[in-house]
């Protein structure tokens, strides 16, 4: 935390600094809130948009040399990888904060058949049932909810009023934000005799190691076997993951994304925001789909697909400009009806002429 | 949990062996997670799929006797409704758990002023206000909340910390998951002086008979009198109802489905995931909505609507089609204007000619 | 709570009454489940409904006199605003409950290094973290968690289960409706090596004065600086809001929004249900954004935009109009196709006969 010279800050981040090196920067900032004591960086984007900004020191790529300025009198550091180096500037100026030392508090309700690993800290108003069993230094903050037979692995971190319905599989390194609710009964009914009679889930989720589960988000267990979250797999915030999904290994859904039951995923893939996939689906491997896509059926492998229904990426966007001249293309369609049927008049008249053209 | 033979598993499910009936199966399976020790099932879809099995057991229609080819060696056992037949089996092998035996727990933060009916387990850390009364054999999870007020049937399950806001109203048999919230205030403001003033919300909710509510669902209260959930109907996780909706029997409605303020439904209304139904629309009984929809005023009763703008089912798919085309449609219709002029100039041409022919 | 006349009801809220002013009014209620006792209100909506109601009383505007038509025998009360007049009504007849007097429960969770203010009410089942700092006469619910370091205004209140992850920055008098989650990290990772690694989030979240956060609503921390949620803003339930967003003043999003990292708007923003906004997108003052729409980019100040790409709402509808003719432009196409075909046949057999002519 202590202020570091921009030429120690380039050391720090393997960088090359452009500038007398001796201004001091005692903490990190977006570019445009910064001032004259931070240390902010671009990446692409924020280059793309010639930005000013009043940092002392800028992380930057070589290629963007140029894009600050005369005005700007940053020290410059040019690092290959902007992000990457901001990010080891700021765990330096704001080191992740120790964690806590609560212990396993007394107010937490914890069954005796239950069994923690070491350096566990479970705070108060936490409930773990009878046969958990949780690794070694598991943080669990208040409120969360860990059901009858659940089976957490190490380092596992779950946020405060996160609920893990009974014999959940958690692997290690996992993370479950807050109000995050794994293993609630899948939504599948037999309709017998007019009503809607719940079908026993009696599978479970197995979530692999390093999966992070966005506060709010709903993964749901199967109705028999494995509900599936490869490892690595990332989920924002308020997604729907159905029954019997089975996700491949890292994942990466954006906020408010729902699969229906029994979808599959291969690795690498992305969801944008509120993408909706149809059950029984597939996402091929390292394929992404758009924002708000809507996807039934396949979208193969590398693929990019969008919109609803969702398509690959270029034909999708094809058909989406197409689709704005539609107006035009009905008024285009008028205008040639009605050339279309002058012609037809002024050739069935010219036939008529010559037909009954005098003699010579 | 023992162990039956293909032939006592015949009779349990009340199907036709077809096989040696010696076979032990020991749990349900998954068709494509199963072993020799299993049973699994075919319905209709797996069927189409031709799927192979190492099943030692089958339950499946009489209709797709071939399906499984000759490299099968299961027992088949036929049975009309494949899927009941399957429940029947997993609820021998992974008999529901006996219910908690908690009783109501000394560290639940229960008013004196509420009432309880008998044989309710309530969980550490629950939290009961004044005025609640609560029927038989309710099972309360921790971290839930019952607010003031609160009236909740016989036979009521609420889920880790689900939040009933003071003066619900709950039938029998309901199911509120995990995270879910009944009766927030409705969104509602006026807009006085460029600020948004709340409108007070002083209605309620009322939960019919036999309804489930999703983990993360939320149902807001009416600004006055109720917003209402038909007595059957299942709502999936992530599910928004507004103040003031009213709900027919027997709806069900996938995740991520939100409904905004004052819309009414039918009996026997299905929404798709994601669905988007703007305010005072009305879902017809026996209607459907498909996946991602978007609907305003009026779903006819027993119509199957799609798309966004909703329409009937039919239509949308024929527009959805010509709209995969319209680059195509462009052009034909630069072909069709190019052809024209030409015919247009040949014929001016055709005419001139004509006319000015010279007398033969 | 005590019955008003008619005339005495007219007088609280301002209005000219037309009828006898002697009718007893008990309570209020919606249009279409009052009774003779009752006080109802009609909108502009409701009035071009033609509504029948059995209430003893109404509040509407001068020119919906006419509306109730003669076999309505209620008193009438004539108000400029007559929503407004209805909610002073409903305060006289059910005034909001007197604030819960609970005090700080010594069943929560205090640390010692927590400051309350004046009037507090802390329930049980609430953990309050180290250096948190909380104003005078906030109520906090049952199973709310305030994360360490928090800072929370004068007359807030926190419903039962909501989450401040650590540092959150909250103005007075907001409101924090039960499961929202407010501060959780960012979704942002750097892909190294083949996997996600979490960038840090090291930021914060700003609340400013007078904003509704609704229920199982997210708003994510910055990377670095602040995600800001503008004075007076609404945010309804399910609603998310990534990192490093900004809104402006007195905007209202309907039920789940969903708003990408770095998304700015201006003050009086309003979003209907289902929006989503990509990142780094900008929403301008006083624009609005129809349900469902998909927004790229900025939306000028002061527009309406609609649809999937969101476009201008006039365009929007024309593009959706001429869109539902698609399958009857591809006929047209068809059509007219034939024709030209056929006058292109026609006029080269024309010119063939007359290139062919026997001389005369």
């Amino acid at each position: 935390m202590t202020a570091l010279s921009t030429r120690e800050l380039a050391e720090l981040v393997g960088g090359e600094l452009r500038g007398q090196g001796t201004r001091l920067i005692a903490d990190v900032a977006a570019s445009d809130a910064a001032e004259a004591e931070h240390v902010t960086f671009l990446d692409g984007v924020a280059a793309e948009g010639r930005p000013r900004t009043n940092a002392g020191a800028v992380l930057l790529a070589a290629k963007h040399l140029d894009v600050l300025g005369a005005d700007s009198n940053a020290d410059l550091i040019i690092v290959s990888a902007p992000l990457d180096a901001f990010v080891k500037a700021m765990l330096h100026y704001r080191p992740v904060a120790a964690a806590p030392t609560v212990g396993v508090s007394s107010s937490a309700n914890i069954s005796p058949l239950a069994t923690l690993g070491d350096d566990c800290h479970v705070f108060p108003g936490v409930t773990i049932e009878d046969n958990v069993v949780i690794g070694d230094r598991c943080v669990i903050h208040p409120g969360a909810y860990i059901g009858t037979g659940c089976h957490v692995g190490d380092d596992v971190t779950i946020y405060a009023n996160a609920v893990l319905y009974p014999t959940m599989l958690l692997g290690d390194r996992v993370i479950v934000h807050a109000t995050a609710v794994i293993g609630a009964d899948g939504f599948g009914f037999q309709f017998l005799d007019g009503q809607f009679v719940r079908i026993p889930h009696t599978g479970t989720v197995r979530i692999e190691d390093d999966v992070e589960i966005g506060a709010g988000t709903t993964v749901d267990r199967a109705m028999i076997g494995e509900t599936v979250i490869g490892a690595g797999t990332k989920l924002d915030n308020q997604v729907m993951i159905a029954h019997n999904c089975r996700l491949g290994q890292h994942n990466a859904f954006a906020s408010q994304v729902g699969l229906a039951g029994s979808v599959t995923t291969g690795d690498y893939v992305r969801c944008g925001g509120q993408v909706g996939v149809a059950d029984h689906a597939h996402l091929g491997t390292g394929c992404s789909v758009g924002g708000k896509a809507g996807v039934h059926g396949t979208v193969p492998d590398g693929e990019d697909y969008h919109g609803y229904p969702a398509g690959p990426a270029k034909e999708t966007y094809r058909i989406a400009m197409a689709v704005q001249k539609a107006p035009e293309m009905r008024k285009q369609l008028r205008r040639l009806e009605k050339q279309v049927q002058e012609l037809q008049s002024r050739l069935a008249e010219s036939d008529h002429l010559r037909a009954h053209a005098p003699a010579a």
